[in-house]
């Protein structure tokens, strides 16, 4: 049942969504009309909304990815393609301790929140205090603040926190990190690297084979749409060819 | 800290590892010889052992992946790859009510059953009792199976929860359970299908559009491994170039 | 040496290119200025001109791939990527007889015509006349007029050469061509066909099994850019994801 | 028609097949039984044999493709979905003069004297006696070695030939060959590049900005086959994931 402060994802088509918060009051404007948010309340998620204009809108409960797509950006988020696999990989889920960086629009710091709950916890550096200013509020919309801590720090510099589970980097310089990774990761943690750029893969590669790393891997994800009709099936014309590579490794320990 | 009754993934290099359930006076044979495992008691995961012949193992605590990887198969898994994104778009997370079909290994049952912990549950169902006899054993090695209700039942004759937030299906004909999933899954609920065939794709697409479905997309994904080397960087020769289609769509409501 | 009437690329980079005919007195009008395109007879193809407000272009040989990219179009063309290995799987070179449909606008003709001078043929079916008009004026601007026929008539009523080497289809109903196909192709000769569509390519396929066809295959390629810079190789961000299928049979006999 | 003398493509299935050399009393052993080939002569290419067995085989007439496919080789060929991308952006056609570095098994070689026929000449560079002695076989066998003269000589020492339309690299240093491309190359010709890593291109790249080449791209083809069937239609599980990067430049002058 959707309830007043909830937020809800109107869409007219998958093309055409948006995310907000249903008030009694509130109305959203669109090309197709207006829309009444307050008579959602009281209503089932997924229900239909008609606009003023008649149009047929519909008022989804959004998911942790509609919250990604749909998230305040200054930066480059990472896709849905990315995301999944950098969370499958990293192994983490309901309890675990995470460090991030960089924070950014805090589209990945959102989404390793929704799997650590309820008793996990995330680290979040970054050194740019307007995009996390940017994150906390994507945080609050999605529910999720209580799980992370974002700090206004140079991660380059030091991780705080010791024998997390994983750390996980969206940055510029990721080689960089890959000491205070080790340093902060508990024995058998994981290293995830996301950079766009062969030159930093190999960096970080090279960094992490100087440190007790192991299982130093690296891959890249496609997708690709697929139109499916009766008589007319066929992947869509064009597709994002390149996002970043994935670099994976494991903490090991002599003793 | 490793204790007796834990499994660890031994690992000698990436492609050969060993899942194993360390006991005092157990050991692990392999072509670089013997590991005793009860040595490991005590110790940290991520430790490395040696064999009777001087060869360097390590001992990692076993990621979800790992334990997918691992699991005992009796059909076909799903990859990593898709295993990340079924799950992201689902929306599951922590505290999730799930409906699965088939079982088969268990492979993507301890996949969600990871991510619903500590108060989600996963309903999974097959016709085959020798495979969630498999399935359940894997769950059990995965201290996963509080989180799981396997069920011996044909899901295309009825799905008996209702309200549950997604339906996650990879059998032969998920077009036949539609009508089932949309009777129980809550409003805004998630139907995802996963399927090698186009053929399978069609039918499941035209089943979704008969019912009050919507955002109905399929999408297939690539992934290549990298190899980093300092001069020689390139992608891997080979590669897995087909898995399955992964149509996803959410349920909507006219009340 | 460029000579008046000879076709030049002009290029001011490789996104801003104009295919043009040199005359004394023409000139070429740019948003970087005017190009007095008399001054390039003379001259080496390769050289570089400036415009009239000093911005610099260069007059390139057009290769056939250029004459391809820049034919006059009303009909959606094939890309590079397809057309290589469409050639190359044919087995097609100088002195084949080749059968073609749909001409459209003359893009895969040119290409066909290119490979198969000085001694081969080029027969070329649509049923559309403005469509051969655009091909035909493509044809002569890249000097291959001579090596076509271009047939005013419907393929899939018959084919009127015999002993052909290969037929190539790029039209939306190519299965109904097979039997004429097997009829005109001499013995051990290749049918090819393009097909964005797995419904095509499916019924194309069926039809292939139906006559005395064999190594009946299907494939499909993906091209992408690579943006090479010291310090930030990495895949373009976007690119064509689907263009079409190519089937390839080759005809056997009982004798 | 079959004569005494000429090579014909025996093949059970796609995936075996044997590029044999029909004479009067020779006989071709099979684990499907014996053919005579002799019983060819006067035949068909395309028609059906026996083996002594009973089995189906038909000698079909081999096209340029199963002249590379079966080429001897002792070293790495480039696969079809390279050759045909790299013959069309090269421009080359018949009358085409080409300079090619590394001979190689001649796979690639072969493929240029096929196109550039009757008219035109391939000038293959390698250092190895033994691979060019292998190369002259197989460009003997598909009746090209008129087209092709093999030199025994470091091409990164310089290139012979002047004027020529293309020059066209598969060799371990490219960048070291790219100021004696230039000097060869007629004004607008083209170079072409296939290295297998991201390190050769990058060094290519970099030398080909430091002479006077323009349009300068890499790309990379992917391909997969797509099983048709009526009922489970599917890309193949396996594919080749990567077999090298195609530079592209062209020779502008100042003059």
């Amino acid at each position: 049942m959707i309830s007043e402060g909830d937020y809800v994802l109107i869409m007219l088509d998958p093309r055409r969504t948006w995310l907000v918060r249903v008030e009694k009051d509130k109305t959203l404007h669109t090309h197709k009309g207006v829309l009444n948010l307050g008579e959602l309340i009281g209503r089932n998620f997924g229900c239909k909304i008609m606009s003023s204009t008649g149009a047929e809108f519909f008022a989804l409960k959004p998911l942790i990815r509609d919250f990604v797509m749909k998230s305040k950006r200054i930066t480059q988020i990472i896709y849905p393609k990315d995301l999944g696999l950098i969370v499958f990989l990293s192994g983490i889920g309901p309890g675990s301790r995470v460090v991030e960086a960089g924070t950014g629009s805090g589209a990945l710091t959102m989404v390793l929140a929704h799997y650590v709950r309820p008793d996990g916890h995330v680290y979040s550096y970054d050194v740019r205090e307007d995009v996390q200013k940017v994150a906390l509020e994507n945080l609050k919309r999605a529910g999720l603040s209580d799980f992370v801590t974002l700090k206004l720090k140079d991660i380059t510099e030091g991780i705080d926190e010791r024998d997390v589970d994983a750390v996980i980097l969206d940055m510029a310089t990721p080689w960089e990190v890959v000491p205070h990774a080790y340093e902060s990761l508990k024995p058998s943690g994981v290293f995830i690297s996301f950079s766009p750029t062969i030159e930093q893969v190999k960096k970080t590669v090279s960094a992490l084979r100087k440190h007790k790393f192991l299982e130093i891997t690296t891959v890249e994800t496609l997708m690709r749409n697929i139109i499916v009709e009766e008589d007319r099936t066929r992947p869509e014309t064009r597709m994002i060819a390149h996002t970043g590579y994935i670099t994976f490794a494991r903490k090991y320990t002599e003793v």
